[in-house]
C-alpha cells in the first residue's frame, strides 16, 4: 500500500479519516462476465457496471477492464475521484490476500503469481484488496445472505468448477497455502481414484459441476430413455427432474448423492453443520431438496444443515463490497493513527 | 475449577504461584489399557504406571484407576501431593475441553456426557483438563515429535478405529461440536457409499483400522493364494509385505491407497501439508512408504508431507503431559493474579 501512502500526505485529515460520505467498490472477475458495483459506506450498491471476459483473460486486460469500469461508476453516480476509499476484487483462483497476490487462477484463466493488489492500486490509488471469488460469497452469505451472524459454516459454490469457501470462528479459514476449500478434486465412492492432472477439472467436478452434469446426461442420454433433447444443461435438467422426467430424476439424484458425500466428508473433518449451496448449478432449489434426501436417509441426526444461498448471484459482488468497507475503514483507522501520532 | 479454588484458599502464595518445584500427572484412557506417567515441570517423564482396562469402562471405575494411579506414582516418586500442580486426561472419545466433559466415546466405551474435569477435581483437587486422545497425540508429536515447531499439521491415528488431530495455526482445531477430524466416517473410492449407524465402525476405519485390515485379509485369503495362516493382525500382514509376500503386499497397497485418498481430501479441506502417521497401525513404516509410492504416482507436488510418528505409542501421554504443564501454568498464573489483586 506504499503508493497509496505517499499520495495521502497531500490530503487533507478529514477527507482520509471522515469515511462516512465516501465510496466503496466491490469486483467480481468470473470466466465469462466481469461485475462491479459502486456501494457507500453502509454497503448499499448504488449503481451496477458489467462486461464479458471471454476472449480476454490476461491480468493487464483484466486490470484494464476494472479501471474503466470504476471510473464509468464513478461518472455514472457523479462521485469524485476522491470519495472512492477503496475497492475489492474476486477472483477465480487462489490468492494471498495478505500480499493481494493472485497465486494461480483455474486452467480457465491460467494466471501465475500475479500482484493485483499492488497493480490495482498503482492504477487507481486507493486501498484495494483481493480474494478468491468463493470466499468473498462466503463473506457475502455471512453479511446479509443465508449465514448471517453463523461462526462456522461452509459455502459451496457449484458452477463450472466447485470450490468451497470455510468461515471457522467467524473468520475465513484460508489455509496455510491459501487454497483451502478446494473440494472439486474431493475423491469420493463412484468418481476416479486418483487426483487428475492440474490443468483438468477435479474429480469431483468433473462429475457434478455444470459439464459433468452435462455430460452425464449426454452419456446416459438415448432416444428410447427419455422424450428431452440430448443437450441440455445442467439447470435445465433440474428443471426437467422437478416435474418429474424420470432420466433427469436420476441424474439429479446422482448428483445430490455425490454431493451429500462430499459434504458428510467436510462436516468429518471440520465438524461444521451449516452448508450454503451457491453457485449457478448449486444454488438450484431442486438439487438442495435432492440433497437433503440424501442425508435424511443417515444416520446422522443434527450433523448437517442445508440452506440455498439466499444472494444467488450476488453472493460474491457483496463479499466484495463488505471487504472493501474493511479495507477503507481498516485503512482510515491507520492512517488517522499516523496522522495523530 | 471452583473446588480447587476453595481449597486454594488455605495454601501459602508461595506454593501456589511457585511451579518450579511442582509436579505433574498425563494419563491416557485407552480401550484396552490406562497409562500414566508423573513429569517434573520441564515434562520430563519420571515414573509411569498402567493397568488394563479391559471389562472395566464405565466412568466411575476409570475415575477409581486413574485416582489410585495418581497416588500410586506421587508415594513411588516420594512426593507430596501438594506438589501435584494439574493433571491431563486423554480419552477416545468426543471431549469440550472447555467445560471438561467427555461428551460421547466410541462404540467400544460408550460414555455420555461425562463431567470427568468436576469428578477428577472432586477428587484429587488440582486443576484438571480433559481431551480428546488424538488431539493429545498432536500435540505430544508438536512439542516433542514429529511435528516440532509446525503450525499447521495433521496427526493421524490409525489403531482399531481412525481420528485426526488438526493443528491449525499452532493451534489444536477441535470443531465447534469438539468432534473435528472424526475421518474414520469418510467415504472414499472403494469404501461403502453412505455413513453407517452410529454404534458401528466408520466406513474408513472398517476398511484399513486395525480389524477392517485383518478382515480384508481374512476375506482374500486362501491356502491357494498363499502359505501365510488366516488370521494374522495388521501389522504382522505389514511385516510379511515388507518381506515380499504377494498376498500381504496387495492388501498392504489398498489400505495404502485407500489412506492416500484420505489424506488427499484432507488436505483439499485443509491445505495442510504434513501429515504425521501414528497408532498402532498407522505409525509402521510400511505403511508410510507405501502411501509415499501412491502420492508420488499423483501430480500434486509438494502438495502432501507423510512423516511417521516419532512418539509412537507415547504420543498422547506427551501431549497429556504438556497439556497438564499448560494447565498448571495457567492455573498458577491465575491464582497469582487473583492473590496480588
Amino acid at each position: 500500500m506504499q503508493l497509496v501512502t505517499d499520495k495521502i500526505k497531500g490530503i487533507e485529515q478529514d477527507a482520509v479519516s471522515d469515511n462516512r460520505h465516501g465510496y466503496v467498490v466491490g469486483v467480481d472477475v468470473g470466466g465469462t462476465n466481469l461485475r462491479m458495483a459502486l456501494a457507500d459506506m453502509t454497503g448499499t450498491p448504488l449503481i451496477k457496471w458489467s462486461t464479458s471476459t471471454v476472449d480476454l483473460r490476461g491480468p493487464d486486460a483484466v486490470i484494464g477492464l476494472i479501471v474503466d469500469g470504476v471510473k464509468n461508476l464513478l461518472k455514472q453516480a457523479g462521485v469524485e475521484a476522491e470519495a472512492l476509499r477503496s475497492i475489492a476484487v474476486g477472483v477465480p483462483g487462489v490468492t494471498n490476500t495478505e500480499d493481494g497476490v493472485v497465486i494461480a487462477t483455474s486452467y480457465l484463466m491460467g494466471w501465475r503469481n500475479v500482484p493485483l493488489k499492488a497493480l490495482l492500486e498503482t492504477e487507481l490509488q486507493v486501498p484495494t484488496a483481493v480474494d478468491n471469488d468463493v470466499n468473498l460469497a462466503a463473506i457475502g452469505e455471512n453479511w446479509a445472505g443465508a449465514a448471517q451472524g453463523e461462526r462456522d459454516f461452509v459455502f459451496l459454490a457449484i458452477g463450472t468448477g466447485i470450490g468451497a469457501g470455510i468461515v471457522l470462528n467467524g473468520c475465513p479459514y484460508r489455509g496455510s497455502g491459501w487454497a483451502a476449500g478446494e473440494i472439486g478434486y474431493m475423491l469420493l465412492p463412484g468418481t476416479a481414484d486418483g487426483p487428475g492432472k492440474s490443468h483438468e477439472p477435479g474429480a469431483l467436478e468433473s462429475m457434478i459441476g455444470g459439464e459433468g452434469i452435462r455430460g452425464q446426461w449426454r452419456t446416459t442420454w438415448s432416444v428410447d430413455k427419455t422424450l428431452l433433447p440430448k443437450e441440455l444443461t445442467a439447470t435445465e435438467i433440474f428443471v426437467h427432474a422437478q416435474r418429474g422426467e424420470a432420466l433427469a430424476q436420476t441424474i439429479l439424484r446422482g448428483s445430490a448423492t455425490m454431493l451429500a458425500h462430499a459434504i458428510y466428508n467436510i462436516s468429518l473433518v471440520l465438524n461444521c453443520a451449516l452448508f450454503v449451496l451457491g453457485g449457478s448449478v448449486g444454488a438450484h432449489p431442486a438439487l438442495r431438496d435432492a440433497v437433503q434426501n440424501v442425508v435424511d436417509q443417515w444416520h446422522i441426526r443434527g450433523r448437517i444443515r442445508l440452506v440455498r444461498s439466499a444472494l444467488g448471484t450476488e453472493a460474491q459482488l457483496l463479499g466484495a463490497i463488505r471487504t472493501a468497507l474493511d479495507t477503507a475503514n481498516a485503512y482510515a483507522a491507520s492512517a488517522t493513527v499516523v496522522i495523530r501520532g
